[in-house]
């Protein structure tokens, strides 16, 4: 027996050094060619560029042309060697796996493809400088607070681009919650002052990437190409002056990703590269032509396999691997090409725009291990960034799971800085809403917020009272102006990273229809030639409004330059009465938060926060620019939030 | 100013030589004496014996008499050592240091009490020789179950004690919910065999040391003295008769301690050893004639500042420091002296009885630092042991943060082999009463149990359905008699340590006046001598009753030979349809447990569970007995929970 293997081992060893010493023969014949002239005889080759200076040397191409699977590749270009090549299952696909070492210089070169009868395809790649050292690209962090935007219904500053012949989905149709309404990048990237004036330092814009659907294509989760800039959204080159601007402003823009599913016209669903390049690929194959939310298997949304020690295999498999709608094919992580493709196209788009960030969408639906592996490699290249993923989970217990460096039991770490924290989103709503007993009303917040004690990091944890898939916090809050001002400015004083949705800051509400998505990601006032509102400059606005405009600048540029805020100390008193104190504290600097939702004044003893050392201070209303000296006691006339800070 | 520490350091060096010196030649005086006869001079000594052979080698004994800090112990023993003694702020108490060295023999000796006039007082103390090895003191485990029992309400085998002279709250009221009902601990042994029988492994009575406070005293939870069994319950050699009984029967006896208060009638309530034996103890002193729930400085029960990283520190003072309730002195763990009292008691009674574990009340109320240390000091002298302390706290964070070996980011190891599931309570109950959704419902047992994922070691978890404090669970389950029993198979099923309170068998309610605890502590019917109805019997029991005593009976005693659900593999499937499989595997035992909520019958398609392996094999219901091949599928004709199993 032992012997038999022997046997067979040598003889894969003859095989496997006879291959590579073909490949070697054909790497060292086209040593001699130099690039000449730029030829693209490809129908795709992706990523269509690539970088020298990463940490991995490794890139693998994809390559589509028509029968390309019967062509051999061959490189000739000093310090890239052309490692191996892969056919697919398709005829039309050859994956090439290059190292570019260290030695490689920015440049072009030429890939030929050449089949036994001579027959010879070229195609012209580029490794581009890195304009940047990676430790430069700074990740969005408790500083920064994010403006979330979705890019269709925010400003339309190109009407030019709203329609695009040849896509499928034609028409705007403002009076449709789902139809396109014409928002752009240029429409975001002319209305920066604005957002930069209200305090907010980075833009999270939902993705503006092609989805060349027949419907809903506004949302932008359904990509059909993850090298391209919807048109109806702009051009790569808007999308990278957004980032300039951003940049220019010390602001930071963070990428919407998607690694779990791709739109069902994405281009490559028309030929598959391999048998396993989506999930249950044969099994919609076989129903393609009755496609529907009936036969197509849908991930069972158990999201806790993920990390129930108990769960049965099936039920993880349904889950990561069943679709998340019939519209959206759930791509196969495990599929090793799948796998460096999406990896590739995330450090393109970080490279490409300088991005202070990803939000990677629907977490934990993708192979779990194989999205450890891509933060990781992400992080690999870039150790000072961000990427926060999206477990819509209100169980402190999964959002604790998710940040990198938490001793989970399994052993897993996911390499994400930054996980979401639902849980206390919904805390801080029932906190406001409720009426004041025992375990009711502000404990909800204060307790919400004593689960800090199980996070890694909770600094790095981003915060948010709303999004693009949630009721509006105004809504939520039950149109009560005066309770959302004490969910945002609370929000803002937490040891987190703040996200606010736009137009929450003019109070933009989903009431005609809580949830309802298309409601939810109403137009922004202003956004779009006759508005008869426009937020923007405040025109039309009311005065609950302007109000809370005004409310959110002050908030939002003073936690800019705190300190405290930004990385102080944490204190906060049990809820005593129907009032609320958080501090945080820094050096010399003390932010005060209070929250008091007694509609009748209320005087509070401050001897009982005599271990905040504040006696005798001058403290100042961050809003009202009102001085107060820190005696015994403290009147608080309104209900509503009062921020005092120490800094005069 | 270096000299001046030497020489205050030098200094202080010839005093602590001096007084040793002193110590030593009185020890030398006293050597010659020998033990003759046996005195008791002393008012209180305690603990009132200790043994030989712990692996701590210190004993602290509180002696307490009329001016007793005046005079100077001696003790004259082979292998005994005074090392040292401490005056009190009482000058009526005396605090002995004892190292006990291995080679000290079982035996009584005199401690002699010598005053300046030549005054003497002699009390005989006794070691006994330790009965067993430590090692075969085994804790309660997820083998066993649990049966609480509320003493008082149980059964009442001596009516002779019901009523105890010189005892503060007299009479008995058995149609009053908070008086004394006669129920005692010869009740527990007489009907040992009924529990016996049912299936259960484990008793956990409610307290039963002496609370002699003028009323309430039923519950047990205001010790007034922690050596001595309250006469209404019975005696000492009752207490050893019930734990001897039950390790006849291969039971474990399961103490109710209490760390964190005593009864206000305490005895040493009057003359208090020290200014800070008791938190608020000046205060308290101070009001002490005007006592009552608004002048206490009561406990803000903001049980969260344990853990919360940002907490006021005079939170969580208050939360530690402040009463329970005006009558139940709040105990500071922080006194060395009052530590050491607390430790050397639990294992004094852990000794005395041969426990089989220790429930700890309030747990997270006394000194934390004090509670780790507590449970060290007891899991050091019976490695095998079990601790289980009470969070009432639905927040599995909490759940376990409290076990030991958890990675806290704190550091804290609290030495607990258990906590207390009462998120899984919540849980499970929800998700019967609840209908069925995609998040209602079922899923909340299914995600409820993903939870375990964070814990250390779930299967040493106490779960349960209700408890003394809860109103129970047939009440909490709206009067369903099925829904009861999926909810207890459920339980009997997890991999936890499964707890059931006394009369669940028999479906007791509070529906009267749910959460009511004088209702919830109802009298067990039989237990009381002219009762119409004998549960014990099964006279008068309607079939209801009857129907889940068998039930809870066949289930228990499957559970009782069960590897698979000990000690197996847990597996469970998301819920489907109003049903959910949950399976334990170990070996060749397999135990499936099927709910199913559906009132139509339902096929459920067991391809789905195909990675079980139980094709084809024949299992048996635990309940009916019937057998069934497992194939392609099985129809559930009744709502309720079907369990099967691979042993037949």
């Amino acid at each position: 027996m032992k012997n038999i293997i022997k046997i067979v081992s040598v003889c894969l060893l003859i095989f496997v050094t006879s291959c590579k010493e073909q490949n070697q023969k054909e790497v060292e014949q086209s040593t001699s060619k130099e690039f000449t002239e730029e030829l693209n005889d490809l129908e795709r080759i992706e990523p269509p560029h690539w970088w020298t200076g990463f940490k991995n040397a490794e890139l693998q191409l994809l390559v589509k042309h028509p029968n390309i699977g019967s062509y051999t590749p061959e490189i000739s270009y000093s310090g890239v060697t052309l490692e191996n090549f892969h056919q697919a299952d398709s005829p039309n696909y050859l994956f090439l796996d290059l190292e570019i070492s260290e030695s490689a210089k920015a440049g072009k070169f030429n890939i030929v493809f050449k089949q036994d009868d001579g027959k010879e395809l070229v195609q012209t790649y580029e490794l581009k400088s890195r304009e940047k050292s990676a430790e430069d690209y700074i990740g969005f962090n408790s500083s920064d607070a994010i403006y979330l935007i979705t890019p269709d219904r925010f400003a339309n500053a190109n009407p030019e681009n709203d329609e695009v012949e040849g896509l499928l989905e034609q028409g705007i149709d403002r009076t449709h919650g789902y139809a396109r309404h014409g928002g752009d990048i240029q429409g975001i990237t002319e209305h920066l002052d604005y957002i930069d004036n209200l305090g907010f330092t980075a833009v999270w814009p939902c993705p503006v990437l092609i989805n060349d659907m027949p419907r809903g294509s506004y949302h932008g989760y359904a990509m059909t190409d993850f090298y391209k800039v919807d048109p109806r959204f702009g051009t790569l080159d808007e999308y990278k002056n957004l980032a300039d601007e951003l940049r220019n402003r010390d602001m930071k823009l963070i990428m919407d990703q998607v690694a779990n599913h791709c739109g069902l016209q994405h281009w490559w669903m028309k030929d598959l590269p391999f048998k396993d390049w989506v999930n249950y690929q044969d099994y919609y194959l076989e129903n393609i032509d009755n496609w529907n939310r009936e036969t197509t298997k849908m991930s069972n949304h158990r999201r806790t396999t993920n990390q129930d020690p108990y769960a049965a295999k099936i039920d993880n498999d349904g889950m990561s691997q069943g679709w998340f709608v019939p519209d959206m094919p759930d791509l196969n992580q495990r599929n090793p090409f799948m796998a460096n493709y999406i990896i590739q196209n995330s450090i393109w788009w970080v490279e490409t725009l300088g991005l202070g960030g990803i939000r990677q969408d629907t977490y934990p639906y993708p192979d779990k291990a194989f999205m450890s592996d891509w933060a990781g490699a992400i992080m690999t290249e870039y150790p000072n960034f961000s990427i926060v993923g999206e477990e819509w989970s209100y169980n402190p217990l999964l959002i604790a799971y998710w940040q990198e460096g938490h001793e989970n039991k399994d052993g897993y770490d996911s390499n994400l800085k930054s996980s979401m924290d639902f849980a206390m989103q919904k805390q801080i709503i029932d906190a406001l809403n409720e009426e004041e007993s025992w375990d009711k009303g502000l404990v909800k917040m204060y307790e919400g917020l004593a689960n800090d004690f199980a996070y890694t990091s909770p600094k790095d944890i981003m915060a948010f009272l709303d999004n693009h898939d949630k009721s509006r916090v105004y809504t939520e809050l039950k149109g009560d102006a005066v309770n959302t001002k004490m969910a945002l400015s609370y929000l803002l004083m937490l040891p987190r990273i703040p996200q606010i949705y736009y137009g929450t800051e003019i109070l933009m509400d989903d009431f005609d229809n809580p949830g309802d998505h298309g409601l939810i990601r109403t137009d922004f006032p202003g956004g779009w030639q006759g508005d008869t509102v426009n937020a923007f400059t405040g025109e039309g606005l009311n005065a609950e409004q302007k109000e809370m405009q005004n409310f959110l600048k002050k908030m939002l540029n003073y936690r800019k330059e705190s300190k405290a805020i930004h990385e102080g100390e944490t204190k906060h008193f049990a809820p005593f009465e129907g009032t609320y104190f958080l501090y945080r504290t820094h050096g010399n600097e003390t932010v005060v938060h209070i929250i008091n939702k007694n509609e009748e004044p209320i005087e509070i003893d401050l001897n009982y926060h005599e271990e905040m050392g504040l006696n005798g201070k001058t403290l100042k209303n961050v809003i009202t620019g009102e001085t107060m000296v820190w005696g015994d006691s403290i009147k608080l006339n309104e209900k509503g939030s009062i921020i005092l800070s120490t800094k005069l």
